[in-house]
């Protein structure tokens, strides 16, 4: 039984890191997407979208199997409310990369209002972080967690950069409010990429440490 | 035993619905910061995002007590699973009333672009479906939870509308681009409470029927 539950533990681990991977791999794209100008692509990140809907829905359903039928204590307990609070994170990444495919296409169809630099930048810093939180996840790793967050403020120094430059654009040119617009959008999206990345490593010192670090204080748990 | 459990279930759900009412009281505030340019209003509720932050965690900590002490089955498992999950939905609904308050004292700080209609409209459409859902978690009631969805729509359509009303304004006139593209933010946060009310009540469907309607398909629970 005990080995049973050990099993079943690992599948519910591979199946998150799966979600990840699909998640990561969509936002890759959506990047591409808006780099290459490949509207095919974006289209691709679009409809690849359910399949992520759909893991999520089996993690789901494993967690709450696993709760109801091994009746879990202590650690174990606490990797699976992880686990079912991380998944949600993890397919909004996904909601994210479908909006960021969207703003593309409609980019694709207009003239490139600039070569891009920070939001790629930005976009890069972002998937880095989520490959490394789900490491950290894997390896109930609070230290590597820890340093993810860290890297959150690099992402938000990047979207101010963007988000000037983009508005003097629109100051001195009208006729690039639009463009701009739906790039102040794109480098929003990967901004919240990054803000959920956040969230993510925060549950995973909870999980690793049994501290609560969520909202800004570290807190033994009571 | 038992009625010890039931009791402990009603608190649960008396601290969710006062979650709720503390996230339904900031976005009220930040609409009213917003439209009466009352930034002391605003500051208030960026300073009152606290008290949330915590009540989410002292609900999360419920919820893994009860799973873990009570060791519940079906209905009750589902409950409980559901809470977490509903809970960190409610939270950054909270966080977005900080958003639109600290748009709102940067506006403040400029002159008026022009009344505000269609954004408070979207708010309180927002604050009203935030209200009801809380009513359709407390009642565990499917119907009134899908009928709620639906008014989402009704919130996109103003965002539509909103959004091609501020651009024009950003068009004729770049010395409003500033101001205009607040106001975009603000409205994308009330279009972001709506989202997450949406989400809430999928989740309370999921957890009265026992079936997944999230992501758009109605699946029984396997």
């Amino acid at each position: 039984m005990e080995r049973h539950f050990e099993k079943d533990l690992d599948t519910l681990t591979e199946e998150i890191l799966r979600l990840g991977s699909m998640c990561e791999e969509a936002i890759e794209r959506a990047l591409q997407a808006l780099v290459e100008r490949d509207s095919e692509m974006a289209a691709r990140v679009i409809a690849g979208d359910e399949a992520l809907d759909q893991q999520e829905l089996v993690i789901d359903q494993l967690c709450i199997d696993l709760i109801g039928l091994q009746q879990p204590m202590a650690s174990d307990l606490r990797f699976l409310t992880t686990a079912l609070k991380i998944t949600p994170e993890i397919e909004r990444m996904g909601d994210l990369a479908v909006n960021i495919a969207e703003r593309s296409i409609e980019l694709n169809r207009e003239p490139l209002l600039k070569p891009l630099i920070d939001i790629p930048r930005m976009a890069r810093i972002a998937v880095g972080m989520l490959r490394d939180a789900l490491q950290a996840f894997l390896h109930q790793d609070a230290e590597a967690a820890n340093a993810i967050i860290r890297r959150d403020d690099e992402v938000d120094r990047l979207m101010e950069q963007v988000f000037r430059e983009l508005l003097s654009f629109m100051m001195e040119d009208p006729a690039t409010i639009t463009r701009a617009l739906r790039l102040t959008f794109v480098a929003k999206y990967f901004e919240r990429v990054a803000d959920h990345v956040t969230n993510i490593c925060e549950m995973v010192v909870f999980m690793a440490e049994g501290r609560i670090i969520r909202h800004g204080g570290i807190h033994p748990v009571s």
